[in-house]
């Protein structure tokens, strides 16, 4: 493929293809919902309509500036703004929890393994749980209890936070929001924002912080942490990205969601020799697992699954009519799924009870059966191979080699490579913290979020990463904004050669990486906390001084919300390209903006023109350094 | 006082003066509020709003029936109903965690005490903790420790459930809603709210119940629990209700809010020696402490503190210019009292994280010094005493007398004097069975909540009150619905020659009880679970067969909510005199009001006129009775 250009209106001409294809079977997608929505309330988008009780509900205008109780636009902006963060900490946390009750049912006769020993045993010491002599599977499952615990102790605050560098532990103390047990924290924010309780915006902020915190440093962290234990921690390796891996020829299977317990066993089932065999007997030559949203980022990290595309893009995928099965798990799962599959032959398949969406098969997928459970799925979709309908199909083209698997121990594997083993310390951040002190590399952006229709989708992701290679700044990135950058070719090795400065395309060269590194999905933020605090601690300095900056260019779910203020909270300035909704309130504006930069010494940078922004982030960047003196 | 009529044109008349008192001032009410607030939101009202991701906000309208994502009307009303039912729970199981913490704290020489040591015990034996031989407040830390677990515990369910009847408990299994951890439910919710979960009304409805359940048989019933033990369990004595228990020549002090640890301390400081002899020193004849909202409910219920009144008549209390003081906690504080006290020499105090609010004195009350800090408080009020404006002056006259305190234990207590204790057992509801299969008695209504601008403040309390009480119907009361029946002579002793049908009348007098039983405040509505729960056990038959019922006429907050799921899922109809807001969706409406019927034998009725209201529920306790066949 061609990857100089133009990217974006390739990728968007096969979509509008794809739009024909809905048309033509009298479906709706979601611009067409997009544009009926359209225009939406300005009160909602401006964060000053409370309906929290039912004397409401209130909007504050000009002649109405507070609600019936008294609450101002900052009280409810600021009360909505948290309740955000609180769904947000609540869909991550949920989903480690969820993983740790996998690792619980983990046993050398069950569906579900130990993987990464190294990593457990690890874990185990730092948890001072005992490991001598014992069987690897009750080390995991007290383990996976502690873990568990973590969620619901009623004192103490998160284990994890002693990772964080020594300066963070103290600011969190001194502003009062280290997280205690994590579904305490979510409560406390439910409690907080209940009718009658806070007004005071700052109070909602500070409270938003430790919500997030409880996500990031514990939740989040949770998650990665017990995901890698169980299916590996993520080495590079080689996938493909785009609606054009899947294969006219072959039986696909879609994973979509992002708990990696079901669609891991949909891709080892995938694999049995009798599923492909059975899948010839129907016509097919084989069978293909793509994957969707960050359920593609868990799999292509750890198995190479190739990446079908993100989440816009979701209902595009069935409209090819090549897609037998779409096994989904939780959220970001459109109910639209639902409806559409009435057109096409695809069977859409929920497997938890979070995440229940009329119009679908629910299979409940449970611990004990996965393994089969995986397999049955696979039948099932084989089974569907021949209902495909000529007619509905569209064979997609657009795909891009990538190179995926960054993990905190993906990069330091690669950094090894250029260290002088004679005379440098192996295992550290310190070949890329020369860089940057040379200033070879400029500085590092994580790049993360989702799509949003408000604006074009994964434009303003590929353009700032672009902007920022040509710049000499090094991206990491996760979730949907992972694979904008995978679809644009961005996570291509060869990509050094189209688009970065000369500086960074030479530490590409030399380390054998892409410029855009992939590191996972949205829970794997935690690991951009690990690798920052890492580079601070190796560098002997506090995060707030890194070179290092996040960038939410297109988010959209309560999730980036929770995610950006652990970001905040961690120390790290944070560029969004689509505004919180709490710009009814100058007072909330400012608390996000500026306030948060008092308590924690990072805060948003919001402008929703991606051209300023990334001039704003390479700025931020050179801020950096100059008060580094580099 | 006249009894007899006009009650709401008294009640009224005497607001309607406060606020002239509030014009004068130039400060606004909530009445000034409500107008500029009109009309209000329709989307919002029907629950068909979506602002759970930026995408957003969608609306649902006959030309865009789906948001972006593709969720429909009975996604996006579910979903807001489930995250208002979490947004209940989590208050008042917040409520419970903290009291579980102050007796954490309590010790023989601290603030806090064992006050019912026998409640306490009995709760250890059902907990299988030791007490033999043991100090009281190593029982008591033990017992604390163990409900504190219940809010967050990995594994199982909620202790308390195991009070339920057995018929309920097999219920909640078959359904799938017995509730675990109580923070776990509310996290559940708020992960299956995220945006790309469930879409599902009906599960939606499922996890409200369950969520509801952990309030009511978890978190709420702790709180009610543990405050009996810290407090004293509340039995019959008399006070007095409604703004004219202010003195015009006494140091006023309001304690608002819901949780008893702080206003136990206000009210204990006000009851020292050298306090109310600093109050004389200044020209006050003493220290007068009343009551607000739930925490009135508390004072009074354990100590006969006078109530000052209910939800909507917070601002009229400082409207009367009589108030050196209102100290709060948390929960139902407006926030415009900040700024009203601007325009009075009224100091108000918050005194928890939970509810920060602009405007206001804060001072964080903690166990360890929360005795002296009480009289920290006590002493700032008099001191203010001085800074009255006599022009802003209005001295109230209404009040009534009423008789408080009915626990389970107290209501027991007055049924045990109507037993023959020759030949019948005591502590049980058996007296009370008798009468309703007598038909002397034909049932009984918990009426609960709020105050509710939507309609006529405390109209439809009394209104329905008294047209149950014409119809032999005895009432159990609590939060604002139990004030509203205080202010209007229904907890009078006197009462039953005025309201009550013959039969009713004659139970009053027998038991010496009021027609209408204060049973406390919106937590202890898990008191009504465990009454209602306690005849269907002496009787041998199922909740949803006794002919009890549930009504809030005009509730208001998310903590009504959470309360009316788990009162339905207690097997107990409730009837709504305001509309959920979910009218937006008919499967949503379909669900709450048959769709639970189906699953746990209750469901709603919602009629916004309070005649058609209370006729139904006469209807309804009568089917109940034909049932029975009694």
């Amino acid at each position: 493929m061609d990857l100089t250009n133009p990217i974006y209106e390739r990728l968007e001409a096969e979509l509008e293809k794809l739009r024909e294809m809905a048309k033509a079977a009298g479906a709706e997608t979601w611009e067409d919902r997009k544009k009926a929505q359209t225009p939406q309330c300005r009160f909602g988008e401006g964060g000053i309509c409370c309906r929290i009780c039912s004397m409401g509900p209130c909007r504050i205008t000009p002649k109405s500036p507070r609600g019936i109780c008294g609450a101002d636009a900052g009280a409810i902006a600021g009360r909505n703004y948290l309740r955000f963060t609180a769904g947000g900490c609540a869909a991550h946390s949920d989903h480690g929890r969820e993983i740790c009750h996998t690792l619980m049912s983990a046993s050398p006769e069950g569906s579900y393994h130990v993987t990464d020993a190294d990593k457990l045993l690890r874990l185990a010491k730092e948890w001072d749980i005992e490991t001598e002599g014992r069987d690897i599977y009750d080390v995991a499952h007290d383990v996976g209890f502690t873990a568990l615990s973590e969620y619901g102790k009623p004192f103490g605050t998160q284990r994890f936070v002693s990772r964080a560098t020594e300066e963070r532990q103290k600011v969190w103390e001194r502003e009062g929001i280290t997280p205690r047990a994590v579904d305490r924290e979510i409560t406390t924010a439910m409690h907080m924002t209940h009718m009658g309780n806070t007004a005071d915006a700052e109070a909602l902020v500070r409270q938003s912080l430790r919500t997030g915190l409880a996500d990031g440093w514990g939740g989040s962290m949770t998650g990665t942490e017990f995901s890698d234990i169980l299916f590996g921690t993520p080495l590079p390796n080689d996938t493909e990205a785009d609606l054009g891996v899947l294969e006219k020829d072959m039986v696909n299977i879609i994973v979509h969601g992002h708990d990696p317990a079901m669609s891991e066993m949909v891709v080892t089932a995938a694999e049995d020799r009798d599923m492909i065999e059975y899948a010839r007997s129907k016509g097919a030559k084989g069978i293909n697992v793509a994957g969707l949203c960050c359920t593609a980022n868990e799999v292509a990290m750890r198995h190479g699954v190739r990446m079908g595309g993100n989440f816009l893009q979701q209902e595009k995928a069935m409209l090819t009519g090549l897609v037998e099965m779409m096994a989904v798990d939780v959220q970001c799962i459109f109910p639209a799924l639902g409806p559409l599959s009435e057109c096409f032959h695809t069977k859409v398949v929920t497997t938890s009870p979070i995440a229940r969406i009329p119009g679908t098969i629910f299979v409940q997928f449970n611990a004990e059966t996965a393994r089969q459970q995986g397999r049955d799925l696979v039948k099932m979709a084989i089974d569907n191979f021949e209902n495909r309908d000529p007619a509905k199909i569209f064979v997609p083209q657009n795909k891009q080699k990538a190179t995926v698997g960054y993990s905190c121990e993906g990069i330091k594997s690669r950094l090894d490579t250029v260290t002088n083993s004679f005379v440098d310390e192996l295992d550290t951040y310190k070949p890329l913290i020369e860089c940057i002190k040379s200033g070879v590399v400029r500085g590092a952006v994580a790049i993360v979020g989702c799509n949003n229709p408000k604006v074009r989708p994964d434009y303003a992701h590929i353009e700032i990463m672009k902007e920022l290679l040509r710049n000499d700044i090094v991206i990491v990135a996760t979730g949907c904004a992972a694979q904008a950058a995978a679809k644009a070719g961005l996570m291509d090795k060869a990509a050094k050669d189209l688009y970065c400065g000369e500086g960074l395309k030479r530490v590409c060269e030399l380390a054998e990486i892409p410029p855009v590194l992939h590191m996972g999905s949205c829970v794997d933020i935690s690991r951009m906390m690990l690798l920052a605090t890492g580079i601070a601690k190796d560098w002997g300095i506090d995060v707030p001084q890194v070179p290092v900056v996040g960038c939410a260019p297109e988010w959209m779910s309560e999730k980036a919300v929770s995610i950006a203020n652990y970001v905040v909270a961690t120390g790290i300035d944070t560029y969004l390209g689509v505004e919180p909704q709490v710009s009814g309130s100058a007072e909330m504006m400012e608390l996000i903006t500026e306030g948060t930069r008092k308590m924690v010494g990072a805060g948003y940078i919001i402008n929703t023109d991606c051209d300023q922004l990334v001039q704003a982030m390479i700025d931020g960047i050179e801020a950096k350094r100059t008060a580094l003196g580099i």
